[in-house]
């Protein structure tokens, strides 16, 4: 007599045969490249090597949860800076919108050659030009108000070479070392020249990284209250800090009381970042990104024959520290398989 | 035939009577006050409403775990301020240390009255006096020098009242409101007027909290090379942060980009913190300590009668403001069933 709880041959061969697939599943899920817009080489290799050696338990590199900290530079590192850092075209965009507003900026540099659309100028001013029209168009109100006013225009302004919304141009492959040190118990941080609350403003949504970590330049804060008498936070036209070169440790060690396990950069501003990264005890990691793929993004900086420009600098000096202490450099063109993540 | 496998009677009922004593235990666990230092009363109420109201899903007042944040002021409101701060008395020592370097301090105030020891001169003292002598004997040095100097001075002196380390005169009450913030996911900050590097170096051990997540007084940094060319940050004498007063919101927007939920403090040096947190939006908890148990601890400030002093000061006007803004006053003597761990 045929048992009721027996199971049918060929069921039974439906069922191994699922159990065989979710085995092979599981495998390849343990196998998966957890950084696949990586080209195999030494750049990829050597941050597997740090992940592994500072959160595995046996080894004499391993750095306690607490301790795990990377910190990233954002333009140029995290997502495009040329020709033009994106804060710029924002700040150059507030000017023109906010110049019936100012008729004296008609006759006044550097608003005065913003206004005029006079690029070649624009292409001289200084750092002080540029802090002269950060500072005016992006003080005077509250933080929250100047969140809208970026939230604003990062939905609607779109870059002229892909013509897409600046956050699109975040490096898929940087996207993928933070997660893959996320995923590792190390909590990442953007260290940059940039401002922080414009950071913010994007940060949770395109790195996954809250307001809390984001270290940048920033105004002093005036704590005021509004016409109901709440207590509000008012942005006064005066630098605090100024996140970049000796800013960056200094900010970090504000921030976080300690030298950060590892971090990553472009220029001669993350110098001192990474170099104050490598004073740390124990097994650390320093990369610098070398733009130098002109067809999926930009080639630029010394390091490729041509002349250095005050924004996001590669300097040959730059290249040979990095030589001689040991850090790592990344080449857009042979250690990135994709640079984007809408990249086909 | 009695088989192999019967359990004796005798076994079961001890193996029954564990299972009954498991359950109760489980049960006690699950019961167990997480404020067992607190007398029942509004303001120990006020504190677990809110964190029941704040982290049920299903409450109106559910806040995300990402933007739990609660604050803390230290001097008065986690450990004894009175009748002097504890990072003066360290501030103090050290001029006395420092002395012989700086033969001209005999004859210069504010240096020459704590040299003197004349205590009737140091309790006229002004802030500016303190700010002079502070930023004196905590700068020139690397951060981790100064680390060094404030460890060996916690391990040693002791506070002239119960002649015991200052990190023991911690108040337990506020140590459990932390641990039972943390355990409901939110982060605790330290939000003190002190010195920010200060208060590292024992937050950690002392309160649960690591150095990312002290706000304090800070002095600039500034990123140098040591004589083996490796990076290092010294503290130059120059005030960057005066987290005080206003300078707290500011400070609280710097660090961590948002409004608490939740702040603590017990001056007018803590106002506009607690006034921030109640501008942020949903549930949020505002209380500050009253010093009202002189037998226990110290009781002072014009609510108590006593004149108002610079230090720490609990005026009437505060008084009247968190009454008519439903800000909860916890009394030492009544709110407080035990003040310090090591209290028989």
């Amino acid at each position: 007599m045929k048992s009721p709880n027996r199971i049918p041959q060929a069921l039974l061969a439906i069922r191994c045969a699922l159990l065989v697939v979710l085995y092979a599943a599981l495998a390849a899920q343990a196998q998966t490249d957890p950084l696949p817009s990586w080209n195999n080489g030494a750049a990829k290799q050597a941050i597997l090597n740090f992940v592994r050696t500072t959160t595995d338990q046996a080894s004499p590199n391993y750095v306690a949860p607490e301790q795990r900290f990377a910190t990233f530079d954002q333009d140029g590192t995290t997502w495009v800076e040329h020709p033009i850092y994106t804060q710029v075209v924002f700040t150059l965009d507030r000017v023109r919108e906010l110049a019936p507003q100012h008729p004296e900026w008609k006759t006044t540099e550097p608003f005065k050659s913003v206004i005029a659309g006079d690029k070649a100028a624009i292409a001289k001013f200084t750092t002080k030009d540029f802090e002269t029209i950060f500072v005016a168009t992006q003080s005077g109100m509250t933080v929250e108000a100047f969140q809208a006013i970026a939230k604003d225009w990062l939905t609607t302004a779109k870059d002229p070479r892909w013509h897409r919304a600046y956050t699109d141009l975040i490096y898929q492959p940087m996207l993928e070392v933070m997660q893959l040190l996320r995923a590792n118990g190390y909590r990442t941080y953007i260290v940059t020249g940039g401002g922080q609350d414009f950071v913010r403003t994007y940060s949770q949504q395109v790195y996954g990284i809250p307001p809390e970590q984001i270290i940048g330049s920033a105004l002093e804060l005036k704590y005021s209250y509004d016409a109901a008498g709440k207590g509000v936070l008012v942005r006064p036209p005066k630098v605090l800090l100024n996140d970049n070169f000796s800013g960056k440790p200094e900010d970090i060690y504000l921030f976080i009381g300690r030298h950060p396990e590892a971090a990553f950069g472009n220029s001669t501003g993350d110098q001192q970042m990474l170099e104050y990264t490598q004073a740390g005890s124990g097994a650390t990691l320093e990369m610098i990104v070398l733009h130098d793929d002109a067809q999926r993004e930009y080639a630029y900086g010394p390091a490729q024959g041509l002349p250095a420009t005050e924004v996001g600098t590669f300097t040959q000096a730059l290249y040979d520290e990095a030589k001689s202490r040991g850090w790592f450099v990344i080449s857009m063109k042979n250690d990135w398989k994709r640079i984007f993540a809408w990249e086909k």
